[in-house]
């Protein structure tokens, strides 16, 4: 059985070491997970896994800092350039790559996507988002949040601040194969919407020295194509395949 | 424009190289792909991808060969054991790992398992599993469709005729990170079930020589590590990162 799990930044700290939870919290930890007043509850800062236990503050509850867990966020700084999909396919994509842990993901509104997003749209989409990158890096145990772009065109996101080391997810067999590849320590990986790329937007990634890699003759839907990218990402960071960048 | 593409190992030969299209086939051809007579259609065999076209036979539609399409479906040989999980998870598990590329796929019911399956209920997942992985596999355009066995415990698993390379997903940090191994031409892979596997399941994995893997220290869903799993052998063997088992 594992302890209970919150993120604690959004927690106002009463000292040091002593964090309020909110009431809803707090009843969340009573009533779901059955703890007590000296219950452990684990807690997850940016960069940080701390473990404290339940206390009670007059009419509220707080939890005070027992120890540091050990918290080895190490990997790759992965920036994902994901074209927006349809549905639920974009919820499943955040929920998947924030699981295998990319760093920041700027959603794409590109040519041939499905989804068209206006300014009000844009904002409600955006709050959803960030609450599924931070409800699913409590649940994976990542001790930090991937950041989220508001939704841009390719061309608005290639003006970014982004890694030198560029990957575009192709179908050109002629492509180098990802896995013969090695990781950088710091990478941007994009992948495209249902429709795939336009002849504009591909053209603005290759200016941008986005380096075509190959997945395999299958057609892999978007949010498994982010999957596999990222995947070969930090797990080939943590099975040494690295190089510097 | 990708042409329509069909599964063709179930239509009837009516002469070499010309299949008949049921009726229903030959409507969605006409109303949703707005084929007619002389249109070009994909048709998928076992390692074949054939190019056809389009034929009227009296009141019946087939469609006749052109020429061989590549269907470079090589890779490795991907034994998965999945632990059942449950909701929607299975399917997206099925949806997924048939898309990276496994060649078969064994449902586990575990000890841990909240989805528990009678004779029954057995036959009628099957089926619709079996309509899963066919769909999936016309969708991401492989010749080749994943076996599918009946649910079964790991025990039963293991008296299966299976490949000597076995790995199981593990959370064990001082297991060999995934990636930092060679892929073998032929392998198992398994992934536990929500619960993870019970004791006595792991003792048996270990006595059937399953060795380790580390995925990191995220906690993955398990249709998330079954995808990282089946990914990485895929990938890794595409990407020359082969050794000859």
């Amino acid at each position: 059985m594992s302890w209970p799990r919150f993120r604690l930044e959004g927690c106002p700290l009463l000292e040091e070491g002593l964090w309020l939870l909110s009431e809803e919290e707090a009843h969340h930890l009573m009533t779901v997970r059955h703890s007590r007043e000296g219950s452990f509850v684990e807690g997850l800062l940016p960069g940080r896994i701390v473990l404290t236990r339940l206390e009670r503050r007059g009419e509220k509850w707080a939890v005070r800092f027992v120890e540091e867990l050990s918290a080895s966020d190490e990997g790759p700084e992965i920036v994902l350039l994901a074209g927006l999909l349809k549905g639920d396919s974009f919820d499943l994509l955040l929920r998947q790559v924030t699981e295998i842990g990319v760093s920041r993901i700027v959603p794409l509104c590109c040519d041939h996507s499905v989804v068209r997003l206006d300014d009000g749209k844009a904002e409600k989409k955006l709050a959803r988002w960030r609450k599924i990158v931070q409800e699913e890096s409590k649940q994976c145990r990542s001790s930090t949040i991937p950041l989220l772009d508001r939704p841009c065109s390719v061309e608005q996101a290639l003006t970014l601040d982004l890694p030198s080391s560029r990957f575009v997810a192709a179908i050109d067999a002629s492509a180098p194969p990802l896995a013969s590849l090695d990781v950088p320590s710091s990478l941007v990986l994009a992948v495209g919407p249902e429709g795939d790329w336009s002849a504009g937007e591909e053209s603005c990634l290759r200016g941008a020295s986005f380096l075509p890699v190959y997945l395999g003759h299958r057609i892999l839907r978007a949010f498994t194509a982010a999957a596999v990218v990222s995947s070969w990402a930090v797990q080939g960071w943590l099975g040494g395949r690295r190089v510097l960048s």
